[in-house]
């Protein structure tokens, strides 16, 4: 997946702090250019949801929501704001699991996760963040905002940090792609003893979002953009849809 | 996580191939002399679990298993080899879900994974690999036998290849630990907004192993070993057994 090098997870530094909508496209182009960065073929750009949910106008003022009763009777259960759990279920499509403390939704894009994604960290007072209404969607504008910048195809990775049952400790993961194959198949390849692979599909945005996170950090330290240097990017067309287990084949809902 | 010039990854190339039995530690050191590598304070080596099995002979040979009937009964429902299923049943505690193709087993380490993380390639024919006895010994004694070599501290962390609930694609995961705490603790951190920030716990380990599994490769290509430049490490004692969810906090059994 890479060359012999290796890769390079290189941070973004000192990107704006965002406090209403606004054009994106030009924001990281000004950033890779202050960090003296020019992307080149090979480079994937993984960024941070929550720039693109803020950018895009997708927070809500906590204070202004009018929670149903619905809303009201679950977050007595499971020990939320009101508010915000009305927000929640407004993102959601299914509460997958509810105790005390947790909710596991399927969001409006398929993603299983807690909250449906919505996050009050790094909102304003009483603000919440919600997930980009169409992650892929955002992510191709960019990859032309920057294709039309650099003259270079520069694959866009949109990262979350999200919990996974069995394991301690949430990881990044890819809710969003332009631009790229998400997943290497080693299907049908033979092995070093020459038994053909079967089962094996890496998914390699996963990877590069959980790499990236490693560099991005969360609170005071948030860094919203990592470049990843020295792959060997299969570009295509995508689409997030496509890292989403069919219902039908997975056994742990 | 990482300082402002972010992360290297890096492959060690021309790992020699194991084929019987011996002792890694040597092997490791040389190897990372031959790449010209001296490890430095910062690093981390993610090792490839199939080297670990391998030089320990955690590797059966199929055709000396004898399967039992429950072996020879669960083969033919999930359309297995019946020797194959025998090795996977005395690696695993609990079988969590069989359907025709797939076995999920919670393995003898609490570990929750495909076919008990038992695996036919990369072994050789007729051959099966097994998950390490104890993974976290077998970091340990690499971390020493590198501090011996180099007179440095570099963390170890062993790597599997996993799938998910409800994401396609298998990605990397830290299955043995040594020497670096493998989370990192947002709790109680202020955000950018001084909205103290509540659950997010990241799991460095699995995320350095997702990182590394980017230029291990599969197949004829593999490379068992990466070296990672660059992080803020926290080095301490560690158990892999941080990593797994209590079973009674878990809501995906």
């Amino acid at each position: 997946m890479s060359n012999s090098s290796g890769l390079s997870i290189i941070p973004i530094q000192n990107f704006p702090l965002l406090e209403t909508p606004c054009e994106l496209g030009p924001l990281v182009v000004e950033a890779l250019k202050k960090n003296n960065l020019s992307p080149q073929s090979g480079d994937v750009l993984v960024v941070a949801h929550k720039i693109i949910s803020k950018a895009e106008g997708a927070v809500v003022d906590l204070d202004q929501v009018k929670p149903s009763a619905n809303a009201i009777e679950l977050a007595k259960r499971t020990d939320k704001d009101p508010a915000l759990v009305e927000v929640i279920l407004q993102q959601s499509k299914k509460i997958v699991r509810e105790v005390h403390g947790v909710l596991i939704c399927e969001n409006h894009l398929g993603l299983i996760c807690a909250n449906a994604g919505v996050d009050r960290s790094n909102a304003g007072a009483h603000q919440a963040v919600m997930l980009p209404q169409d992650p892929d969607h955002s992510a191709r504008q960019l990859h032309q905002a920057l294709h039309q910048a650099f003259d270079v195809n520069l694959p866009i990775l949109v990262a979350d940090t999200h919990g996974r049952p069995w394991r301690e400790g949430a990881v990044g993961i890819c809710i969003g792609i332009a631009g790229m194959d998400p997943f290497l198949d080693y299907r049908g390849t033979q092995d070093l003893y020459d038994y053909e692979m079967q089962t094996e599909i890496e998914c390699v945005a996963d990877e590069l979002c959980a790499a990236a996170t490693l560099v991005m950090g969360q609170g005071n330290e948030g860094v919203p953009l990592a470049l990843i240097r020295g792959l060997k990017v299969t570009h295509q067309e995508s689409s997030s849809e496509l890292l989403l287990r069919d219902p039908n084949r997975d056994l742990f809902r």
